[in-house]
């Protein structure tokens, strides 16, 4: 986006309803997401939502394209601006975990339930949906490497196998963030982290 | 259920019904799960299937019954014949990563997903889900607490840590394995749980 000019109203609009459909697809998941309950949660007409979304397919898309920009600023940024390594790979799961704990989306991580939602759904919003989450996956792998090269890691840590672990344990403190809402295992997961990446806890 | 007894028409029917039930609501979820979605998938009436099931809600409780009931058979009984301590954290696991490649579902892991799907559902379909969940960990951190108590772990080793970890590990399996449907995840996760526990590879 340009900075230096002002959005349009329609692009207002356009970016309101986007931040709803993420947020209501975190709860009754991307194919709970019509344009009837969108406009209905926005106070808006069916059609007012039509001249922006053609279709509920248009719309899914846009909202994972839109989820996907939440997660570059909230979760990869911070990992891109920590130091090569052992600290990228820190910072990225210290921002997973801060993203959920400060409710970005209601029904916790857009990914975690998209992926298993979708999964099954072939077509184009799984695929772009498993287009992020291999681009997430790739760059944890990229992290273990550089770590790796540095000496930060043993030689023998294998990059596929460190990213579904850390992975792993960010999707188990999603799950039992969201079922239970105890913001224990929010410590919890940042402790297993830390001593899973040799660094001490603050 | 009594062996020596036969199963009734009714109770055989009720069970092809849950069957059909657990396999959709994998694929569109506990939510999607109506009357009559799986009254055409089954070919039966609505009127048929509400004589079994007096509403969604029943339906949907009865289901996830069912699939505690398989999740038990295919992943909690293989651990719980294992030896004690890591014998039964790797069996576990590697029961759960069978039950992934054998497809008992067709969209993974029933309670990943339902875990997910109705944590921000709060009520009696989220809190049964909850129930099971926190059972299967309680189960895990319990077999990391024998296995320190039998020298197999280290002292400092964090029962429910731990738990998270291969939780999570699982989770990301599964998460992979319904994403790409690429069958090589399942050896990575067996390979990451063995290393994790200190088990040679086989």
């Amino acid at each position: 986006m340009n900075p230096r000019r002002p959005r349009s109203d329609g692009e207002r609009t356009r970016a309101a309803i986007l931040q709803s459909a993420m947020r209501l697809s975190t709860v009754d998941g991307l194919e709970g997401l019509t344009i009837g309950n969108l406009a209905k949660s926005l106070g808006m007409s069916k059609g007012g939502l039509y001249a922006h979304f053609g279709s509920k397919e248009e719309l899914q898309l846009a909202t994972v394209e839109a989820a996907g920009a939440v997660f570059v600023a909230e979760v990869i940024e911070p990992a891109l601006r920590a130091d090569p390594g052992v600290p990228q790979l820190l910072a990225f799961c210290d921002a997973y975990v801060d993203h959920l704990e400060r409710l970005t989306f209601p029904g916790g991580c857009f990914f975690a339930g998209a992926a298993l939602e979708m999964g099954t759904h072939r077509g184009p919003v799984q695929e772009k949906v498993a287009e992020f989450h291999s681009g997430f996956v790739a760059l944890v792998r990229e992290f273990v490497r550089t770590a790796v090269a540095l000496g930060q890691l043993p030689d023998d840590e294998d990059p596929a196998g460190l990213a579904l672990e850390l992975h792993g344990t960010l999707l188990a403190v999603d799950t039992s963030f969201v079922m239970y809402g105890d913001s224990s295992v929010l410590d919890l997961g940042r402790t297993v982290v830390r001593r899973r990446l040799g660094v001490k806890a603050t």
